[in-house]
């Protein structure tokens, strides 16, 4: 991560504002409070029968490797709307939501993750702009060793643990013990 | 809602980045792009035995009525963090949080709220500096005709409906059938 002060608007300083008491980005001429704000990113496990749905990422951060559909919740959706097109833009998925897998907070990066269990609605899935090949895999069939992000791992695991139960509650991610990296688009943000 | 955009920085223009599928503002000396995102909102129906904190607001929007404790999650911080955070900024309260109570998608205005069970550590609570007053309250003492926001109405019924559980799937906002109005804060950052 660069240090995210080295993106900061040329005209904007950070000071506390009047009332408040966190430094924040203040506009030198108007006076504009730029509020920064966590991100949330959404997400989806996507199954067909017992295979899951997984995007090899054709955009950095690593490119290449096997992400589930998952990015930044947009102005004026909700939650399971975004993971519904994420998972559209990414492999051109149809979803039905089931419920909220895990909800992972990474406050290193100040980012909170709403991942899904979803099934699709067919198995018709084809690569979107930001994927370079998608597929359906069975548990013993997914790449472990080419997973692009630690997340990616949490859920995969948290879905195996909770596919047979019908009503549970969401994972959360016990950041402590666990190593701390975004998913898609960590870097496209900073 | 004020227009949104009549609060853009005066230097930034609202343009389609090369790349990108939506209207991102832009700064027009240096490009830096300003990813505008939606809010989190963490907050938590916290009970001491089968009483409920509220806080009065002493702020606006809604001063005088009767809320949650909580607020915007802010940088570097987790959910749960963020939870406990607002309860002792709001009613000295210090919280154990037990699980998701809630995920609330406000798209019209771009929040979500994350919403945690909680037990109070110890009913010992005053209000801080946003708050003229807290109490703890039976559910047939809640102050329902003071009630600062629709999503405090979801919250306590959900909490009603899912006490008795031990394990459950956080409620969703059936947006659709529910009136649309923020938490705390909503008009101090637009």
């Amino acid at each position: 991560m660069p240090d995210p002060s080295s993106s900061d608007p040329d005209n904007f300083t950070r000071r506390i504002p009047e009332g408040d008491d966190r430094r924040r980005l203040v506009c030198n001429d108007c006076g504009f409070i730029q509020y920064e704000n966590p991100q949330i990113v959404v997400g989806s496990v996507a199954s067909w029968g017992d295979r899951i749905l997984l995007c090899r990422r054709a955009i950095p951060p690593r490119k290449g490797y096997w992400t589930l559909p998952a990015g930044y919740l947009e102005l004026g959706e909700s939650a399971e709307a975004g993971a519904m097109r994420e998972a559209w833009e990414e492999a051109r998925a149809h979803l039905e939501i089931d419920q909220l897998l895990a909800v992972y907070s990474i406050p290193r990066i100040s980012q909170v993750q709403l991942i899904f269990r979803a099934r699709l609605q067919n198995p018709e899935v084809e690569p979107g702009p930001e994927s370079q090949e998608v597929g359906l895999f069975r548990f013993d069939q997914i790449p472990v060793e080419e997973i692009a992000f630690p997340s990616v791992h949490w859920a995969l695991r948290d879905y195996q643990e909770t596919m047979d139960q019908a009503i549970f509650a969401p994972r959360m991610s016990p950041v402590q013990q666990r190593p701390v990296t975004a998913l898609p688009g960590e870097q496209n943000r900073c």
